[in-house]
């Protein structure tokens, strides 16, 4: 029984379900911040995949930072399973801007997070969907 | 005619040629840390891998993942491809330690690099040309 972990749960709000990963939207306003969560027990570094799933989550990255280019026409899509901290693997995919909050350097631990006000949160995940095709 | 980025042809040491990418090591002896370049032209971001190459981009990180896990017996594992600063696509696999020295935080911008003595370089490239299979 896949379960998400509680920090992954307590920082994201769920957008989609796709064939491998639970499809998240990390609540900070900062950046278009998605987080692909394989839904598979005991998985915790990217090589812990099975040969199936290994394929699953590059397309579903690939498809993650399409609909981010579609959504926002950012400067460049970063790629990320690090992990240190919660130890269930997941992947950040994440628009970058010249002018975001962390430019060039990479997100992590730059600025504190943003939550979405409400009105922006819903805002921004009607276009998330849009960009995925599932609107 | 691939040609690999004057950055990080001069931050790294090459190490063996896969079927999709170039396999460096970053010169910092911080940290075991791999860089895969994939050798096309015109590669920016993950998605810009056309299928074929996506799946061998896939399993070539996976390779060197499981190399840097029988080499060095690391606590975990971070792969990214940021490429902010360098827009030639390049996947960073990484060999993470708790007493490294930016745990838990990603390694990038935490400590300036330490570059490898002549000796060390050695071992540490015949180490990984062992655990690649390649010596």
């Amino acid at each position: 029984m896949f379960e998400l972990h509680p920090q992954l749960a307590a920082d994201t709000v769920p957008i989609v379900t796709w064939p491998l990963s639970e499809v998240l939207l990390i609540n900070d306003a900062n950046y278009p911040w998605l987080l692909l969560v394989p839904a598979r027990d005991n998985l915790r570094d990217f090589d812990d995949l099975a040969p199936d799933d290994l394929r699953r989550a590059s397309e579903e990255t690939v498809r993650a930072s399409k609909a981010l280019k579609t959504a926002f026409a950012p400067d460049k899509i970063n790629v990320g399973a690090l992990g240190n901290m919660v130890p269930q693997l997941h992947i950040h995919v994440i628009a970058r801007f010249i002018d975001d909050a962390a430019w060039p350097q990479p997100i992590w631990g730059v600025v504190p997070a943003q939550p979405y006000k409400a009105d922006a949160l819903e805002a921004r995940l009607a276009v998330l969907r849009d960009a995925f095709g599932e609107s």
